[in-house]
């Protein structure tokens, strides 16, 4: 690239930009010397710049790590404070009666698939997610996948969907029957034998979870890779059962109740994720 | 936000991360002053740093917007020479043998699935779906969902899945039939009415197109909705039939064949993008 010197404030859009447009992403300072034809030692400096300041205007967090193999990265991420001011707004939003459908559901597929819900909704649900440390973000089709794929996207790892039915075109595959939450009755789910190595570590994330049949599903059919779900995230859990078939899972929004004959919503943000 | 004032190159560093984080999105320059506690004055010129920035290392447009509602906004997107060198790598690794599946059918799952080749795919749809000024991002499930939501995301338009079948959590919904260009005969696609306002305009993104038969469901739907579909964008488009029914589209790679019993794949960037 003949771009020449840039100057402290050039590198410091060019190397933010990087970062942002590819979250979970390690960058070495290698590249980043190369690109921007700067020694790595001044680059050293514009990174602690970038990294106070997101920390400072609570933006994210730019990772270092160490080594040969070593970089930055980029993690977008919210304080407590911001997160629950956001979840609080997306409850309330969520919690008018015209959104209440016959059956007393919530009609949420508009805001789950607006970009600008869904970055804050998986910024919040990746911070838990990349603590078990995932090879892989996996969802069943088909409302849950923006989100799912927003985390994926975060997190810097491969993105699976499992299928109600197997296709023509996904080759040798894997499935499982399943008994959904919701009531539907017995379902399937359904894999591509490639889709995902022996042995590997997955979390999965959803729109919703009631009973949890699904997200046990969903470890049966890992089981059939040698794989293990070590986290599940949602966005919004039923109040009731208490107890969800799937185990351990973290929701960011509980609904307690959607009565359709008062237009009356329970929805709150999970005050689990505000504990000091 | 009690920041106090900010150096140069932290005011850079944070409008660079919210304008990458947000894509698409507009900000105003009153936002950023308040939040940066810096007059409008010196943003400006803040800004202008950063759009040449982008601009020499090709990573992306950052367009000024006048008026009282104005302000500015980052659209990721790469040259032409970045482009053509992105879909070249891609068709090579699509065209590995061990990807051809019984029945000569290319499995791709894998790759329309990794953030890392996703991003670049939507920054390259993106850049063509935004000359219509679309408000809706429209797919049909699964396949395509996560490309058609990047395009979204970079075009910070909604989102609208079309599914297979109707859901009780939707509430009504319109369907059409059509047929598939893949040979799956007869197939439905159903949207919930209150998905798309009436007269939109929108763009479809899908992942695969052979005999355009999806994408003329995708009109005939949007017609139920008196909205048009201004434009369409896939990843790949198969050479035959020459003529598809969905009429004008965008394909980022052509395959021309795909042979079990050779194993040989051939594949290659849309030379029409390319074009002088």
């Amino acid at each position: 690239m003949e771009t020449g010197k840039f100057r402290r404030s050039q590198r410091i859009a060019a190397m933010t930009s990087l970062l942002g447009n590819y979250p979970g992403r390690l960058f070495s300072l290698t590249e980043f010397s190369q690109q921007l034809d700067t020694p790595k030692s001044v680059l050293s400096e514009d990174i602690s710049i970038v990294k106070e300041t997101m920390k400072v205007l609570d933006i994210g967090e730019v990772q270092s790590v160490a080594g040969a193999k070593g970089g930055i990265r980029f993690i977008p991420k919210m304080s407590l404070h911001r997160q629950k001011e956001f979840l609080e707004k997306l409850a309330q939003e969520l919690s008018q009666h015209h959104r209440i459908l016959p059956g007393s559901y919530l009609y949420y597929s508009d805001l789950i698939s607006l970009p600008a819900y869904v970055q804050p909704m998986a910024e919040i649900l990746a911070s838990y997610m990349k603590q078990s440390n995932p090879q892989y973000v996996v969802t069943v089709e088909t409302k849950g996948i923006p989100l799912a794929f927003a985390v994926a996207r975060i997190l810097d790892k491969p993105f699976v969907v499992a299928r109600r039915e197997s296709l023509m075109t996904e080759g040798a595959t894997v499935s499982v029957n399943y008994v959904s939450g919701s009531g539907n009755g017995m379902q399937r789910m359904v894999l591509p034998r490639r889709a995902i190595e022996p042995g590997s570590r997955v979390v999965m994330v959803d729109d919703f979870m009631r009973g949890g049949g699904t997200a046990k599903g969903m470890q049966d059919l890992m089981k059939e890779f040698e794989a293990e779900v070590t986290d599940i995230g949602v966005l919004m859990a039923s109040k009731s059962p208490e107890i969800k078939k799937g185990g351990r899972y973290t929701t960011l929004l509980i609904l307690e109740n959607a009565e359709e004959e008062t237009g009356k919503v329970d929805l709150y943000p999970n005050p689990e994720l505000f504990q000091e």
